[in-house]
């Protein structure tokens, strides 16, 4: 164990999956828990599922109780995280699953998200070009969301290669336990299960910015975008479907040929074989993203679909991978490729 | 009670919904009930929720059984439609839910179905233009496949107004009662709850040139299409996330006002109130459709989405409504607009 | 249109459901629509499937707004039905769905509920025996517990013919709507999806003294019960798995022709063939209830299964058909026996 | 890596449930992987969740592809496993998940499987008195039914103690997953999501014999059952609910104790904490039993329920379990604690 590793807001879904992979990783001790209007409550109370940690006392969320780790892992509202990794010191590795420190661009931010900029973090989305180099020895990391990272991996070698237009179409429905634990009148169960609904359409989904930064960065010129998120019943899960024009020449094997390439050495991306295409349950509970592509010569467009579970490898599982390569580890160490089904 | 209507299919999905509303039919009475391989059996054995028919005994599917009813509702695998209609008398009004007289172009019928094409009956879809008037008194009718009444109930009003360009995607989710009865391992209970999934990728499915047919003639001019259908666990209901580029001055004032005054004399489709978005969860059971739109002025798209329960509105229901029609009764006579919540 | 009927607290499930009934009743017009936290805003928001009502602004609840009218449906938290009952005038018919007049032991009120006993009211489960007489003609109904209903109606006609010990076990698993519509923790999507827990263990629940009362008034003798109570992952639907210990020679036949003879009259509670068992998807939006039973002899107990809607013949459909009784008008008046499924 | 493993029955859910389990398993590599009908085909297209096993292609089952290996999981249909066993030779770990062995006594077999008895290898249940010491070195084991497995750790302190008579009553919900993957018309995705009902009712399920097995052996008398299995809309899970009649002096407090005792150094099985129940939802993929006990003093009954996974616990990871026992292994090799939620 050669690490500590302290998670703030463990109480809520994306820490309680934290603290599930941190439970098996090789070389990462957990440490303090901490959490808002939940502190001084056992964690067995609200994540019984992690019966190892099932007596810890959950602590206030300040400064004092993060302190010391080697890692610091945020499952904060938006706006928290800023303050408080400021004061926790350049050496301690801050990762950050809320949104704070993705964008680069601060009118977007401010445009989406109503605050002032706080600035920007390495992003930690390890596939992305050059990823890697900037997580590599960082002490600070914000985590993609879990849309963002579904259609990024699902478009970006496409449009790497100028293979289709800048100019995507993605619709990527995802399960209830994105939406958070905090309970809310359309999140029942009774009103989600039978009950697949759209949210945030017409471009006003905060995961929208982020996604054209990062498509746009993968094809070198501005992504025009279309994004509309669906909610479907199921607690885990988001299915990406995303299309864009075909270029002149862009054949299916080109196209297959780019992403078999692109993806090859991926640990946790994986290419399906021809005809078979991604299924949130092939993901549950892996660090993995399925992906598979295929041409519409009829629509002359890409159709690429991509499948991964939103709270591991869309937050939590994404999260460790980052702070792995951060810490020199192996990058996969103490991450799931394996999914558990049925 | 002044019609009898027989029902082909009656163990199926399709067929059973017909029943739970003929039942409800004012002016219709339950005639005879056919089946292929479950001919013989107790309806009840294969539909215990309608009750009152438990005792009914399934006959075979045959030209002699059917006949001499004033309606023959069709709930058959693609392909036997066009036999038992020849045989049945020219007076007598045949409802088609399968896909066999849908398709006015025999080369498209015959690229996504494989077999000569039958011919093309009136469509069932009374909100397109012109459709009552060809349903009114006709003995043919030819049910829309469900992801293509939500398709085409969507981008309709938009295409028709050329406030769009003629280049739309549609991503369609929908539950699994749309696959059938017929039991097949991926349709399985254990392997649909969990899993959204994709299927007929790449504008394979068969609904494909059928949503194209409706966009084009709702447009005046030849509409492109990507087309993806989408699995999720819930057992009814489509919700088809649609979108295409605005034209120029396509304001969402126009937009919304093109909607609302192409919907607002419709009984069955329903313009929500601004803000309001569709859930399949609104439109269980009951022959609604709910329609929403808006604006995305980054992307410069329209999108537009539209919910219904694929075997009220999108088979049975509809099919109901355009006997209606044809018989010359109230359009409403026997039609839930009502659904059943939570 | 004969009568008049006000629903208060029709924005919660129980509201919901008798609203969606009463606009199908051909003898009943929907009044006034009342609630607590939710008055002033549109029904609409809070029951979108029930579209003929969507623009009904509702009412606070109160006296005036509920006066004036024929029948006045109760669908409120415990404890408040007494007042508001009280001012009505004793001629107008009040059926409540809430608790507070269904136990006739004071004491058992008391310990369950921790309030002072209200009273009694003629009780609207029409098939117990006696309950059709002390309908007719009231002015005051207090409609069962769902679990209760579902119990009673699987074990009352073993109890009245003595043919099983008056000591009976029943499991009972129900869907979600049951818990209500306020957002609680536990009743989130994320987390009843994929969870089946039990609640109100041990004799807790406050439907146990109510079935206690029912199978004791069945077999004319005090009754033993362990009662438990189970959460599924399902909007609506209960099934009660009930077993009592066998009297000499009550063998199956004997048992059998007890249900059968029992139920024979019955319009809403059907004796399944033998074999077949119930389930909660037969019976969805349906006013009826399905029971099965069958003889262990190596366990020497009768097991009796009754499936139900909650939300319809365990709580709106019953109070309807109570209702319906109270007034003169036929008893299966604006009731469906046809559920819907799949 | 000490030992070599083979799985025999790899296509189906409980040989995915082992393979998930052996990938993690530090001494213990994956060898051999047979099937059925499906021999031929690669693993990815059955379990696509196994990905690091996805081009693995399923062999025959054969003695000759079996042999070899240090330990055998065999998963196959009932019958099968003891012609294979035979041929394996007395070195190699035979684990049958199947039902082959489990029982002792022969006629009850040959009632409830209607074949003749192969014979009785030692239990793999370890939580049962003596079982350890009976699995510590055995080359064969007989892993029991996960209702069977579930109804015994719910009971088995209570009887033990006799601190209840033994005539116990167990209703057993349970995911669709434990009724395999061959497609069947009731167990369709359509026909499950929704859908409480009951099977095997009247103690005709195969898993009564052998739960009377358990319980009479923890009581050390004779117990009387009624067992009522229930199917629910999940892919996972059992949770049992128990109940038997007390005996005098047996307080609250006094089973609380025993239970406590009974549990206090069991890896797998948890007592919850005073007011916790167990929900299917906390034991997803985990090899752990969640109980909790409660007094019900005017049914003088005492309320058991426990819950497990049952293709972790109740199959693969019990199989495991006492496979690490037979080879000397740390019994909680490869066996994760900790569930996955939501």
């Amino acid at each position: 164990m050669g690490y500590t590793a302290a998670v703030a807001g463990a109480s809520g879904y994306a820490g309680g999956e934290l603290l599930r992979l941190l439970l098996d990783h090789p070389e990462m001790e957990v440490g303090a828990l901490t959490a808002g209007g939940s502190a001084g409550s056992r964690l067995g109370e609200h994540q019984p599922h992690l019966m190892p940690l099932a007596d810890r006392v959950l602590a206030e969320t300040t400064v004092d109780t993060l302190a010391g780790h080697d890692a610091v892992f945020l499952a904060l509202p938006h706006g928290q995280s800023a303050a408080i990794a400021e004061q926790l010191g350049r050496d301690v590795l801050v990762v950050d699953c809320g949104a704070d420190f993705r964008l680069t661009d601060a009118r977007a931010w401010e445009r989406y998200y109503g605050t002032p900029h706080a600035g920007t973090w390495p992003y930690g989305l390890p596939e992305m070009p050059g990823a890697r180099a900037a997580l590599a020895g960082t002490r600070r990391i914000a985590v993609p969301g879990c849309h963002v990272a579904t259609a990024t991996l699902a478009l970006m070698p496409a449009l790497a290669r100028a293979l289709v237009e800048p100019d995507a179409v993605v619709v990527s429905v995802t399960g209830t336990s994105g939406a958070g634990k905090a309970p809310k009148p359309h999140l029942m169960g009774s009103e989600t299960m039978g009950a697949v609904s759209p949210y945030g359409v017409g471009g006003t989904h905060r995961h929208t910015p982020e996604i054209v930064q990062n498509l746009s960065e993968a094809a070198g010129t501005p992504v025009t975008l279309s994004f509309t998120p669906v909610l479907a019943p199921m607690p885990r899960g988001i299915l990406a479907t995303c299309t864009a024009p075909l270029r002149d020449g862009a054949t299916a094997e080109r196209i297959t040929a780019a992403y078999r390439e692109r993806y090859a050495d991926e640990p946790f991306v994986h290419l399906l074989p021809e005809g078979t295409w991604p299924s949130t349950a092939m993901t549950l509970a892996a660090n993995s993203a399925l992906v598979q592509v295929t041409v519409d010569p009829d629509a002359g467009r890409l159709v690429a679909v991509a499948a991964l579970d939103n709270l591991t490898k869309g937050t939590a599982g994404g999260a460790l991978q980052s702070a792995n390569i951060a810490l020199g580890l192996p990058e996969d160490s103490g991450l799931p490729v394996t999914g558990v089904a049925p």
